[in-house]
Formats: C-alpha cells, sequence, structure tokens
C-alpha cells in the first residue's frame, strides 16, 4: 500500500550517498522539515525545474530549520545512470546537498520509488519535523506555493489543520 | 518618523479606488494578511516584477486569508500618470485586484509613500491579521522567500517570534 | 488598399519625433534596411517583447546598415498615451532609438497605422536600402527568424529572390 | 596547428552516429550550410543553451539549406559519457538530428576537438556551402546575432566581404 500524507512515514532505503558521509536517515532528521528532491540525472523536468528548486529551498531556509535532501531514483535507462555517473552530474550542476541512490530492485522500479508510489520524476516530498509526511508533489509546483508549504510544516497551528494539499 | 515593522500601522491614504466600490481601508481588512503592492504604472521593475508577483500571490492564498491591494504612489511624471492613465494600464494588464491611487502632496511624494518611507517603486508591505506592519520590500524579492513570509503571517507560532525579516 | 510586401513603400506619416531632432523621413534612410517597432506605450505585448527586440536589432546589427525606428501607433486609450506621457515611457524604459508618433486621424485609428494596415500592436516592418517595404509581422517573432530576415535584407541574392515570408 | 576561419576546413573524426544511418561527412554536406553543435551531456550550458538553440537553428532554416550536427566531444568524465548513456540523454532531450561521437584519443582530447582547438563546450561552428569554416563560437551567442551569421552563409554577397565575425 503506498505511503499517504499523515501517515507516518517509513525510511527511505538509499544504497549510497553523495555530499554526505556516513548513512543519513529520515529519523536522523527529526526536529527539522525535510525536503526531498526525487530526481534523474537525465530527466529534462528534473534538470531545469526540479533541481534548481531544491537548491532554492536550501538557499532561502534555514539549515537548521528544513533540510534538503536528493534521491536519485532511476527507473529507466539504468545504465546510463549509475552511482559514477550521478557523481560527475552533481559536481557539473553544481549540486551540495545530501543525494542518496535510491536502492535498485529487481523489478526495475527502486525500493523508495516503489514504496512512497512515485508517479516519476521529478518528485518532492515534504516531511514535517516529527518526520511525517505532508506533501507529495509530482511534476511542477510553484515556488510561491512551496514556500508557503514549507513555512506551514515550520509554524503549525495549534490544531494542526494546515497541511498544505497535494 | 517612518513607519517601522511591528509598530501599529497608520491607514494608507488614497484619493480613489480601482477594481473597488467604495473605500477601503486597512482597518476592513482586519483579519487578513494583507499584501500591498506599492508601483508606477511606468515604472519598468513594476510591470515586469512587482505587479506580476502580486498576481502570484492573489492567485496562489485564498481571498479569505490573504487581500491583496496595489497602490499607485506617483512620485515622478506625474502627468503622464494621472488616474484615467492608470484605469487604462490596469485593463490592458488584467489586474483586477483593488488598485488605490495614493493621495498627491504639494511636494510630489505622495502622503502614503512619506508615511511609510518608500524608497521607491516596487514596494511591497506585509501586514499582519491585526493590521501591523510586518514586512516591507524594495526592490526584487523572490517568490519562495515571499511565500513563506506571507504563510509566516498566517500560522505564527505561540511566541510570536516567526516575522520574516525585512 | 493597403500597402503589401514588395511594392513601392510610402512615406510613414508622423506629428512629432523623440531621439531624433527634425524631421525622420524612410527616404532619409535609403541604403539602409529599416526596422520600423510599430507599438503603444500602454500594450503589454510591446512592452515584454516588442521593444525589448527592437533594442536587440539595434544592439546586434551596425546603425549603418541597419536602422531601427519606432512608431507610436495609439488606436485605443488615447488619452492616456499622449506624446508628453511617451516621452516619459522612453525615459523610463531606456529606448534611445528614434521613436516617432504616428500621427492623429479623426477615426481614432492613426494615419501610417492605416496606410500599412498593422492589424495592432505590436507590428514590425522591415524595408529594404531601396526602402521597399519586405516584411511586415504582427505579434511576436523569434530572434532568430528575424536576424536572418535582416540579413537577407543586408545581402540579397543575385536574384532578388530571398525575402523573407512574412 | 589549430583551424582558422576561412582556411579549408578537415574533416571532423567521428567514431559512431546517432541519428543517421551509416557514415556523414563534413564532404557530405557541400552545398549546404553546416551549424556543427559540439557538447557534453553533463555539461550544463549545452543543456540549457547550446543544444536548445541547435534545434532552434534546425525549425528556423530549410534543411535542404542548413545541415545541424551535433558532436558529443567528451573532455572529463568519460566513463560518465559514454555512447550508450548518450543515446538515452538524446532520447530524453528529444533530439533529432545526426549527433556523432568525437573520436577519443589517448590523452583524453577527443581527435575533432584537438584538430578544432574547441576551448570547450558547447562550441558551435558554421561552415559554408563549400565546406569552409566561417565561425568558432565558445559559449553563449545570441539567436539574433546567429540566425543573421547563417543567413549571411547562404545568401553571400558578390565580393564575399560579409563573412560573420568569430
Amino acid at each position: 500500500m503506498p505511503i499517504e500524507a499523515n501517515m507516518p512515514a517509513p525510511e527511505w532505503s538509499v544504497e549510497s550517498w553523495f555530499n554526505h558521509a556516513g548513512d543519513l536517515r529520515l529519523e536522523d532528521l527529526r526536529g527539522r522539515v525535510v525536503a526531498l528532491e526525487a530526481f534523474q540525472m537525465l530527466c529534462p523536468g528534473c534538470v531545469s525545474h526540479g533541481l534548481p528548486q531544491a537548491q532554492r529551498i536550501r538557499e532561502t531556509f534555514d539549515e537548521a530549520d528544513v533540510a534538503v535532501v536528493g534521491l536519485h531514483s532511476v527507473f529507466e535507462h539504468h545504465q546510463a545512470m549509475q552511482p559514477h555517473a550521478l557523481k560527475a552530474f552533481l559536481h557539473e550542476y553544481g549540486i551540495r546537498f545530501p543525494v542518496g541512490v535510491d536502492r535498485p530492485s529487481s523489478n526495475g522500479l527502486p525500493e523508495t520509488m516503489a514504496m512512497y508510489a512515485f508517479r516519476g520524476t521529478p518528485s518532492l516530498l515534504l516531511f514535517d519535523r516529527d518526520g511525517q509526511l505532508r506533501a507529495h508533489h509530482f511534476g511542477l509546483v510553484d515556488d510561491m506555493t512551496l514556500g508557503a508549504e514549507i513555512q506551514a510544516l515550520l509554524n503549525p497551528t495549534r490544531s494542526g489543520s494546515t497541511q498544505p494539499q497535494t
């Protein structure tokens, strides 16, 4: 069953990390809002929109409040997008935030993608300070909406009724 | 003395309104966050950035929560930017939110501009639900930051410590 | 009868000039290709596309080979777009090439607009070195196509068969 | 010695082709202007500017007059940009014009890149109908200038004095 907003969010399944030493778990980021940008290095919409937007999140919010994490969820052209190629890509595009390699599975769909039922790439997931999934976007989302959604998670109302709509 | 953030905000001084019947006072908007976009119709940065951004605020947030108000604060080329010309401009650019004409004064600076010490146009002011001035931007501000600032005013934390930085 | 491409082109009818001392006739520009950008100062497509493109023509080609001329062809909101307002507009937008005021007529359509049958603004007309009309664009035209069209007029083939398509 | 404009241009050295059956030599394109876009699939400026511009050349000019050819000149991250990865890249980015793989050499610089002294990628070379190199751009060139340069090669003046400046 796919993960839905406001359900307890399971750990992502990552094979290896770039721009981060050691393992990095969602659980390690408790207390911070987490923006997870799932992408493929040869996906045009990820390169032109998703990743630059993730970089803007990194520049806009304080790192102590919002963690930005990339996830390389390869579901096509697997041979062309292996980790050694991703490393070159991240270098050329100047991406400095942690990027995990979504763990491959035998059916071609990487494990985190399958677990969270990504519809494709780019997919952007927002988790609140308690590690709950609160938004799941596929494709483009505009910056103003996204800025508001992240801020809503930083400053929830008492009633908890302010989750962004997905 | 200029108005500063977090001080009680005085009423704007408006001569006449477009896209709104009757008067519209800041006080009438209590309970809503107010985004006030001060512009001149012949200011290139207002036309290319400020006003389109104000329109995106209007599209992004619920009208019951956020009021978007334009203010035509003419401090140069007064003859070219009279209300009859503004009316044509608003029609051509498809601007539908209320726009007030900042009341002219004898020294060339309109009254609201002088009272709030606008440094020029575009200037964007954010007022909270209680009518307090909480942000004052001159020139360009990016959409993600602005989305976050508005949302912070919609959902303040208990401590009230989350005002955006101006 | 409207003027068509490859017919002898009549003189524009201009009431007054900005950025040019004295009169400026099409005939004065014989020997140069002429790009005539017809616009209205309150026309959004003119402000965002037509006039910036005319400025790029000015920057791209040698002034000895290509003349860029603006024409303010007001057919709506006449009161808001009088010459004194145009002067402020040209100043604010940094337009330095000569701009003529298309001569008003009693029916609201200015004379050059009527004579050349502009469909609206922006309209871009290209005249060859002999003063013949060779292209007439209404609305947007991309830069690469336009660069090629102007160059084709600068370097015609022997047969004269290379006029751009309108 | 590097190849200079207006010298007889040597054949490119290509290992294999995509979007073209069999070999494709510069000599085969005599009679047409040739735009050669040298790129790397992991070069951000190539992806955001060079290749989209090459596609606009393809759309703007008649294929009988102007040939657009891509050249994958890999001088860094060789493992990440092998032909099998290029194939996936061309598919994802919808590039339909012929793309050759610049033949690798033992020193890391591919043969055509070395022969023509590309300073990096993207590099755009223009050859005239006789196969002579007439322009060599490194980095960004604007569309209007490029449209004019290509047109100048299509319609040279009698004196031949109109080559674009490199």
